[in-house]
């Protein structure tokens, strides 16, 4: 008997991603069968795409869990329908659902302590093998698949994956009321627009964003309160300014590059928290004058936990994120991956915000 | 009328400090004139000595309220007695007190949120000019000055104003508990045993210690739980060991040296706390896989303020800090404060912890 097979888009390497008959993936006694509608492309995606393997598993080195290594399917934030589930699970097939894409050991000590988001061995459906949501289906554990309400728009739910990543920064700042805080937002791409939606369903009202770039400084202006540019703008004055003097409470480092770094600290007030969500390229120098003479408070944001991302979901069929919908910039068949995905966003970047990738052709 | 002169150490440059006769201190309305009994020589005075004019304001940048400059009386960890106080104080002559030797300006948007010790013109006594400890007596704002009951020994109260530099970089890490904490302390001089002290005093169990000298490292072996040699040993690793495999809570980064934070990020535990309390000639530079995996929290802190210089005084006279009397590790008269104050400090810095001064030959 001949395996059956589906379409997946799997990297090979930089700027190799293929649209491949895969086998399709037999599901464990654990894990529930779906059937993908939506999968978004993440900046993790693209950076890949450019300058991968970086996270994705190659066979010098393949992901301790999965044991796999290239070529993989991508795609990591999608939603879909239940095709089969185990026995006893919650979902039942045609159960509309979004996915947690984390792979992580359960044994860990982190682990074992919840902290399964930085997990030892932690990776992504989608980066670290098994399977991700740029193709037809994927196995993963009936615990990872959140039920959505039919009063879901199943063709916005694959944001809730990037929303949970704002998310989870956002509830390990430890603020308590987000209500009386400022917030400067470093880089307004997907990652510092997801916050500004989350920040928006806590209650935030002074959110400032911090963008060079005409076309996205465009897209934060429709949901930021002000839109700063760096490049002919003093930031950190505009923002001691908008804040009596004092400083910013809070920044989030959605860019992850020095010079937005050194602009956030000077902008930040006597033990301000700067958030970083960013995946840098370069180390972080900090500057000491701000570092010391502010008594700053330095963080850093992994992905999310299972906590955050329940809550995260529970947010997004609660309706509490105002709007999300103009986060979707383009939508795309599988087979026009490489190209209108891809391509696309390493030649236009800036003009996307989400690229929604299906496999179902009536969905466009 | 002749205005009366008083002995005081001076500091005229770079290992330029000279013992002269100087104007004995007018008392403002406010102030209260002490005749100081001892004053210990700080890292930040040693560093000036060596390097200096650093934070010591200069003609070309007098300082911002004492509008003074080179020369300055040196010394900022001063008690003594009372000469002199305003009417209505608390203070009578010969009553003994531990002096706060901050400068602040109490009209900025910092010290009217009671965050003195990072007032936009901070400053202290001893380094910014109105006269410091090396001297015979000091005017200073009465509020400022600390009364100490009969039973402190006069002779060690100057060990407050460390203690108290520790007692803040403590209370800040706001942890709620120190008993159940592990803390591994990146340098074992003056500032990491202060650490010690004041982390024994709230019941802390397990503090390790990071110090590449042998003559500190016995000194930091009578009070610490371990101490461990950066050269040879791989100390995080070892802390790891010694923490099951989790990591240390809460690291105190006394030392300002690059290879120390190194060890001390990879040391800490998911979350844990990086206490940079050091002052650093060169930029830090953050390890990304520590910061951004481990999600840690990087917090940094500055001289101390009113609440917990008091509480420190409070914690000093209630006897809290057993065996404190050890940081003195030698007593010398005024006039040899060049000789075997500064001198011996570069010379022979690892064999001390404090040096105390005094112009009271009797004393000694």
């Amino acid at each position: 008997m001949t395996r059956p097979t589906m379409k997946a888009a799997q990297f090979h390497g930089a700027l190799d991603i293929r649209v491949n008959e895969v086998p399709r993936p037999e599901p464990k006694d654990n894990e529930a069968l779906i059937a993908v509608e939506w999968c978004g492309i993440c900046g993790s995606d693209l950076h890949e795409y450019i300058m991968g393997a970086i996270t994705i598993p190659t066979a010098e080195r393949p992901h301790p869990l999965t044991k796999e290594s290239l070529p993989v399917t991508m795609g990591h934030e999608f939603c879909g329908r239940i095709i089969s589930a185990p026995e006893g699970s919650n979902l039942s097939p045609g159960q509309a659902v979004m996915v947690d894409p984390r792979v992580y050991c359960k044994n860990c000590n982190r682990c074992k302590a919840s902290s399964t988001n930085v997990c030892h061995s932690w990776g992504f459906k989608g980066l670290s093998g098994t399977g991700g949501g740029f193709s037809e289906a994927v196995a993963i554990d009936a615990k990872l698949c959140y039920p959505l309400p039919d009063s879901v728009d199943l063709s916005l739910a694959a944001l809730i994956e990037p929303l949970a990543v704002a998310w989870h920064a956002i509830e390990i700042g430890d603020v308590p009321n987000w209500e009386n805080q400022s917030v400067l937002i470093l880089g307004g791409g997907p990652v510092g627009i997801a916050h500004i939606y989350v920040l928006r369903a806590k209650g935030c009202k002074k959110i400032y964003v911090s963008e060079p770039t005409a076309t996205r400084a465009a897209q934060n202006k429709k949901i930021a309160d002000e839109v700063f540019n760096p490049i002919n703008e003093d930031v950190a004055a505009t923002c001691k300014d908008l804040t009596d003097g004092v400083g910013i409470d809070v920044v989030f480092d959605c860019a992850g590059v020095q010079k937005a770094l050194d602009v956030g600290m000077d902008a930040l007030r006597h033990r301000g928290i700067y958030m970083n969500v960013a995946a840098w390229e370069t180390p972080i120098v900090v500057p000491l004058e701000h570092l010391l003479l502010k008594e700053l408070n330095i963080k850093a944001s992994m992905a999310y936990d299972d906590k955050h991302f329940k809550e995260t979901v529970d947010a997004f069929v609660a309706g509490k994120f105002k709007g999300v919908e103009d986060m979707v910039t383009s939508r795309i068949y599988i087979d026009d991956i490489a190209t209108k995905g891809f391509h696309e966003l390493v030649e236009n970047k800036d003009q996307h915000i989400k690229i929604l990738v299906t496999t179902h052709k009536d969905k466009l």
